[in-house]
């Protein structure tokens, strides 16, 4: 009996959002590992999919650190992938949750990138935050001959400048650390009826802010904090 | 009583790839309009949801012209959008469902900008064909300070030559129009071990390409053909 890994987005944050190839794979696990931004927190991922897991899985949530600590991070992610391989070589089905679509800005690449050859891998993939906050927010992501830049803040300013330039639509992951900034920006180029930010979207904590000049200027918005530019969709 | 629209994203052909929020509201719809290629051909998004719809459902399947006759077009859109509105004016709880997400280069656009105000809209997100691809071939879209670029051949082979010198992965969708002038290009810049080709992802008629030098040169590829080029992944 040979083990099995599956990587599986949960989608951004409601549980009717996984795919149905998640929750039926979910009944079925050996293990389920489930990352968690804190130590000894608790994992959104995991929170997500609880109620998809069959009661026979053990959970094993960890820890994966945020900080810039390079080192730490890599012993992390390289202690939790020695871990897995471990339980996929003793014959366990295992799963590894993680927030949104797997294959972008994910955990599981950290993992993946580490795995050694030859394991039995599927990856399932997951709706992304900011196909939800399109859907939310009525306003689409691209069209015909538009095209659309996914990025997240760490772009640095001028990159990010030179994408709203060039490309009809514009996603930006993990805004909340860069907002005045690119609030600026978009005023600038005349954007601000074209922009919108959501928080959390689908969480209980979600947040929504049509036009980016509502927002307070002590306003504290969360990782999770994408804004979403269509340079050819005003009407909301 | 009031009707209410849900436009329902059915992911990229695989049944199980659709969500559960989706999956459990097609149980439920009075109406699902399904859009078809040709006239009188099957809707291949109606065949993706069909095991999820109630029995007591109607199903209009409705053609839409894929034509350059722009006018052809804007009539087809038009007479649909009123059928629908015509419907959810008389109570109806109606379905639109389309491949992939909904808001990206999706038909449900064309609807949803011809729709009066004041209706009740939902909209269910779906998995894209892109997540699914990167998910199938184990190449991650992006990480970090890496971007993504989603386009179609219809942006030209400068806009093309331009997003995949600046970015560092490349989304290109409806890639059999301009596969010369693509493969070729991402020769000149060095890039076959970083590019993928995948069509049909997840339908029987699934063809994959791991180098783009594979491709016999009489090869007919289908409408719905993907090239992923992850610039920092030649792992596969």
């Amino acid at each position: 009996m040979t083990g099995k890994l599956y990587a599986i987005g949960t989608g951004p944050g409601a549980s009717d959002l996984i795919t149905v190839r998640a929750a039926r794979l979910l009944a079925h696990m050996d293990i389920v590992y489930a990352p968690a931004a804190r130590k000894g927190g608790d994992s959104l991922a995991l929170s997500i999919v609880r109620e998809y897991i069959g009661s026979q899985t053990e959970i094993k949530e960890r820890h994966f650190p945020m900080s810039n600590n390079t080192e730490e991070k890599q012993q992390a992610w390289q202690a939790v992938t020695d871990e897995i391989v471990s339980d996929i070589t003793a014959g366990k089905k295992v799963a590894f949750v993680s927030l949104g679509d797997v294959m972008l800005y994910s955990t599981w690449v950290s993992i993946l990138e580490r795995l050694p050859d030859g394991l039995d891998i599927e990856i399932i993939p997951g709706i992304t935050s900011f196909a939800l906050i399109a859907a939310k927010t009525k306003r689409p992501l691209a069209m015909e001959t538009q095209s659309l830049v996914v990025m997240s803040c760490t772009v640095g300013k001028e990159i990010l400048a030179q994408a709203l330039q060039q490309h009809s639509s514009l996603v930006l992951m993990k805004a909340a650390s860069c907002l005045p900034d690119v609030k600026a920006l978009i005023e600038e180029l005349g954007l601000l009826d074209y922009a919108v930010l959501v928080s959390d979207a689908s969480l209980t904590s979600e947040k929504q802010y049509r036009n980016l000049k509502d927002i307070p200027a002590d306003e504290k918005l969360p990782y999770f904090t994408t804004i979403l530019v269509n340079k050819q969709w005003s009407k909301s």
